[in-house]
């Protein structure tokens, strides 16, 4: 009677991972996406829990699958076809002066150009933006309401997009009210001020390596130096790397890209945010938290922020629309904490305000609804993007090349055997008239000399499947 | 017949003054205009330039008119009628570190409440702004380019807008390409990006005494030191006295406001320009050149910007249209001469872009005509308002107050009696629901204590000219 009901169960299980690996194989369940919960499962198939657990360690034994801690079951990006992942990176032990600047510029120049294929900036297709839709509200705003939209909007800024801010920020784990955010020119104005009100020149901030370049741009535009901190692909910045660090360094700030980092893709576990905070404010350090990707989770929740943790009001949390509805428009914030009134008087002489005409139809935006709707359309082809990316680079690029494996975000973060460099495949890649980021931009101390970054934002066409093999060939070629 | 003659010359020129005068009492000549040239009223009056001559001078003598160095014959402000001017500036010195800060808050605290009289910021009424065509252009913008304008515009910045901008820059006197340009969100932004282009922390910037409090304010976010030279009312910063502080101290830039300074009025003879530059060129000196101003020259001449002068590629000129068109839309612009690359880079980790839609709305309305019309209402109006605003205060205000005469922009800086202290007297004003902008605020050293500015770009109604009164009231209680 035992032996007979565990080969039922044996049976059971079999006949439920075969459904998900047909879901799997035909796409219903695409790379990344999270399978139900074991007891939904459970509930869902008429089986017992245990049979979907053994289901489930089943289908992760043969790699279509993968548990993640505290998370749930995930369909892995194209199983068994993806490369394996880079390593935890190995950042000096030393502080340096940055000097990306240069470097930087050609990726900016090339977004300006449409005959280049964008795999640099993190850029997305206008059309997986709700472009029409902001288009409407803004031209409405501009015909019924023009004094208010030519007029200055002083610092905090506009007070029903902070509101509306405020609102989400629930979403988040925070509980933030509207009087303790400031709007700002785009995420990039958030993290300039941020630097700014906590760290003065010469000061040193640490940073997860590799780190996006934009931040290590405004580090050096600000003659701060970095502090690299070895990173994990998945985890985030190492938090036992970064107490050693604080013991042998005087660090101004901490500057970490907690939810989906750039270019790593990684997030930060919950604990290891709290830790994180709790670290900071017993040493009265300054957390300045990046959140431009939270809202762009594959899986089914949104991760929370370090912010949520704060209790000293010792975390500045910056966020804006530039990944999710409209980066054109140049509406960020931030929520300063204790050094509100600090980064408010900055704002001023950075840029005085921030666009009118833009915080209303973005407030308008958030206010009237269907923005969580269009961000369950932007993270699924944003899932299927990153996918499809990390299938070309297995298919097209040279033996030996690692790719993280990202559960948000839009980019993918590429280790090419050692001897590619990154630069020169930049230079080759530019005249078959294709922009990547090469690895060094991320780098204070120019390392990641054979790793790229490649924007993963774009819809998915042949013509971008066909300049990623370009790219690989012309890896190939360097390897 | 020698004598005759002498004797119909005397009763012509003196019908010719009459008129005149009667055209400055009627108002169709308004205090500040500038009288037709004297060839000019020569053919319209059908008498020798002679005659019209003896007749400028007979006004001159009255005080209705007065002559100006290579400019022409303007009608003063209310003749008679209003305060003599405050003299030249007797700035320390040496330079120091800046901290205006947090009393600059309180000016603009106020303006974001619509229930406080609004003399502080320098901001117009949205009436006297092209609001409602502009809103048009955004919508209809909106409506038929919405992919344009969610996109990112990456520095150095909207092409079509360049392009506007190097077209109307002939008229300032330059003959920029769009190429020698680089978009901002608004002055300060394009001010802020200068300072930093130019100059590093520790640094001491020479400025005008007294200078803009936005100015002072980004000079100590930056830490930098400013130098305060000596100035003139009506001719701007002293070259001599310009001259002798760059023997002592070494100064990393010079900022100058030079058409229509704030909070003087005071726009730099076209001599003086050519001069500052060349003594500045001499020496590798950069000019940082604030021009948001030049547009609103009460004379029928728009006055050069010192950039025109600028051989050596050391001028970085900064203007915008928040105070000729919209400043909520925050464009602005640098032309940066030799500090292209640098500017460009900086801006991008400062905002990294210019609100797109801003720009393309800002471009068409510059496009299609319109601006030169608009302008020529805009400075009617204020020359209006700053000679109403100057016989306001010469009536309310206690004997002893003096106040300048601008020849363009919007704003009145007046000397109150000695004892008058200007930071008390805002705090009364305040309680009585009117802000104004006093003197320390415009000075590193807390110098003016007894001036405050008033700003003249809000329509004037019998509420802003109580409101005047009610300053002038306090004003006799603290003299």
């Amino acid at each position: 009677m035992k032996a007979q009901s565990a080969a039922l169960k044996l049976k059971l299980f079999e006949q439920v991972a075969q459904r998900i690996g047909e879901a799997v194989a035909s796409g219903a369940l695409p790379p990344g996406a999270r399978l139900p919960s074991v007891r939904q499962m459970s509930d869902q198939e008429g089986v017992s829990v245990s049979t979907v657990l053994m289901a489930y360690m089943q289908l992760e034994a043969e790699g279509i699958i993968e548990a993640r801690p505290q998370s749930g079951h995930y369909v892995r990006h194209a199983p068994r076809d993806i490369c394996p992942e880079p390593q935890m990176s190995k950042p000096p032990q030393s502080a340096a002066p940055v000097s990306v600047g240069a470097a930087v510029a050609k990726i900016y120049e090339a977004a300006r150009d449409p005959q280049i294929v964008p795999l640099g900036a993190a850029v997305a297709s206008p059309e997986l933006l709700p472009t029409r839709r902001l288009g409407r509200i803004l031209a409405a705003l501009a015909r019924n309401e023009p004094e208010a939209g030519v007029s200055y909007d002083m610092p905090p800024g506009f007070l029903s997009l902070r509101q509306q801010i405020a609102r989400r920020s629930f979403g988040w784990g925070c509980a933030l009210s509207a009087d303790e955010l400031v709007t700002t020119c785009g995420a990039s104005e958030a993290v300039q001020l941020s630097l700014r009100a906590v760290a003065k020149p010469g000061d040193t901030v640490a940073v997860e390596s590799p780190a996006y370049y934009g931040t290590l741009q405004a580090i050096e535009a600000l003659g701060l130096k970095a502090l690299e901190i070895a990173t994990h692909p998945r985890h985030g910045m190492e938090l036992s790397a970064l107490d050693a660090a604080l013991k042998r360094h005087k660090v101004a700030a901490v500057l970490v890209v907690t939810n989906f980092s750039n270019p790593m893709g990684a997030c930060m576990p919950e604990e290891r945010k709290r830790e994180l905070v709790s670290l900071l404010a017993r040493r009265s350090i300054p957390l300045i938290e990046d959140d431009v990707y939270g809202d762009l989770h594959f899986g089914s929740a949104r991760p929370k922020v370090a912010k949520a943790f704060d209790k000293q009001g010792t975390v500045l949390l910056c966020g804006s629309v530039s990944k999710t509805i409209a980066p054109g428009f140049r509406v960020g914030w931030i929520a300063p904490g204790r050094f509100r009134e600090r980064v408010e008087l900055l704002k001023f002489s950075s840029s005085m305000a921030t666009p009118t005409f833009s915080q209303m139809a973005i407030a308008e935006f958030l206010r009237s609804g269907g923005f969580d709707r269009h961000l369950r359309m932007l993270r699924r082809h944003l899932l299927i993007q990153v996918g499809k990316m990390a299938a070309a680079v297995k298919q097209h690029f040279p033996e030996g090349t690692r790719a993280t494996r990202p559960e948000g975000g839009s980019v993918l973060w590429v280790e090419l055997p050692e001897r590619v460099s990154a630069l020169e495949l930049q230079r080759r890649a530019l005249q078959a008239r294709i922009i990547i980021a090469p690895g060094p931009l991320f780098s204070a101390s120019q390392r990641f000399e054979n790793f790229i970054r490649l924007n993963c934002a774009q819809l998915w066409t042949p013509a971008l499947e066909s300049a990623v093999a370009t790219v690989g060939r012309l890896a190939h070629q360097l390897a």
